[in-house]
């Protein structure tokens, strides 16, 4: 059903862009966000350990105290849980644990500060990350005094670290990403931040991850509807955006 | 796409039957189930406002004192919040405004003494329902003295209350479900809470709604992973056992 539904979505998009963007549908939109990707998926195994980490995104005022996995209020309200619902309900047989572990306003380094505890501890086999926005956003605001440079190193610190524990980790890394021109996001972000997309997608190249171009979900969400109603700052999803990431998220794992 | 998405899923049950129950899938699971009913869709209109009413399980956590519509704290973690976010997502240029007004623990009566507050003040466009396991639960603990028909009456008052304000209306109702040996429920509950169920799809037939048939799709959800998997005690579902019935529910609506 799932290779069938995924043809039924690519013969979309073939018939979608002969009528033109206007016809882009969603479904179709996640799917062309990601087909210029090389479209490297992870497949899932039976009791896989799936750990989303990342800042505020991944977070989305998940309850800290949690400890349980699949646990709703443990995941958050964002795409983490969102992506976690669908997988629970599709692959019943592959008895997944799923943990959210992103905190608001955390920076790369932050990770690596409690990455024993908050990823190794709890044995993953699929590690998610979306790190990024607050590196490049806190030094950019004069609060943080990190570097394009240390945000590359640092995140390949962290994956070395992760693959010396775990040598069969799955790795997936999502793209940072900020809508231009709204609230928070203005011109002068750019281009100095496409740097800190270009290094995410490099480090995931370098490490054979799976990627999620973000970016370029948001950017083509923005041919259906205003960039408001995607995200409400240009850095924080809208429920309707983190279910864009979470269809993304989901693209990129075969069960 | 939503229509080839759906053609592929009925080719995909033709082929699965053939195959037996074995090869059922979860997509096959939601359609199979629904198959059975009429299929009365509700069809989606340009600035809907969505109103999803019930006790906890489509309460699940909500933030009572947030009044924002489309916001993920004000709809909660059930299954309310999981078909808003895909319906916000596939619709962007329906402008929808989607609310969840559930309250723990509430009988059909309870919601009668909060509708026009919790209901017809916000002026919905669709209202769904979920009402009945607690009209017939408290009653069998013995701390409600409520009966079958009283919960069958104060239904019909409720829709030809909410009929009279608000004419067009459109209504979905849910079907009333109980997984049967978990934990809450035991043998002592049927056939007796079979009538419920009844009751509500009665009630829906009467006034031309929607209806959800959500005990057939936990029924046939146990034929890919026990009860323990899709409800934590015969009630109350896990984020698998909501995610099935947000599947369900947004088979009910078409764009």
């Amino acid at each position: 059903m799932k290779h069938e539904e995924h043809n039924s979505r690519r013969d979309f998009i073939k018939k979608a862009s002969i009528g033109g963007l206007a016809t882009l549908s969603i479904p179709g939109l996640v799917s062309s966000a990601l087909a210029v990707e090389k479209a490297k998926r992870v497949q899932l195994k039976k009791n896989d350990i799936i750990l989303f980490q990342g800042d505020s995104i991944t977070d989305a005022g998940r309850k800290k105290d949690d400890m349980k996995a699949n646990s709703a209020s443990a995941l958050g309200s964002g795409y983490a849980f969102m992506a976690a619902a669908d997988l629970l309900q599709q692959y019943p047989d592959k008895t997944l644990s799923i943990f959210n572990k992103g905190i608001s306003g955390n920076k790369v380094y932050q990770l690596a500060d409690r990455w024993e505890a908050d990823a190794l501890a709890l044995k993953p086999t699929v590690l998610s990350i979306l790190i990024g926005v607050n590196d490049f956003w806190h030094m950019k605001r004069g609060n943080y005094a990190g570097t394009l440079e240390k945000y590359r190193n640092d995140y390949r610190a962290l994956l070395d670290r992760s693959r010396q524990q775990i040598p069969d980790l799955k790795l997936i890394i999502g793209e940072p990403f900020a809508v231009a021109g709204i609230k928070a996001v203005d011109e002068t972000w750019f281009p100095a931040f496409n740097d800190y997309r270009k290094a995410a997608r490099e480090v995931a190249e370098q490490y054979g991850a799976a990627f999620i171009p973000y970016q370029s979900v948001f950017d083509k969400a923005q041919q259906l509807a205003p960039g408001e109603y995607w995200t409400y700052d240009g850095v924080h999803p809208t429920i309707a955006g983190n279910r864009l990431m979470a269809q993304a998220w989901l693209e990129t794992v075969k069960g």
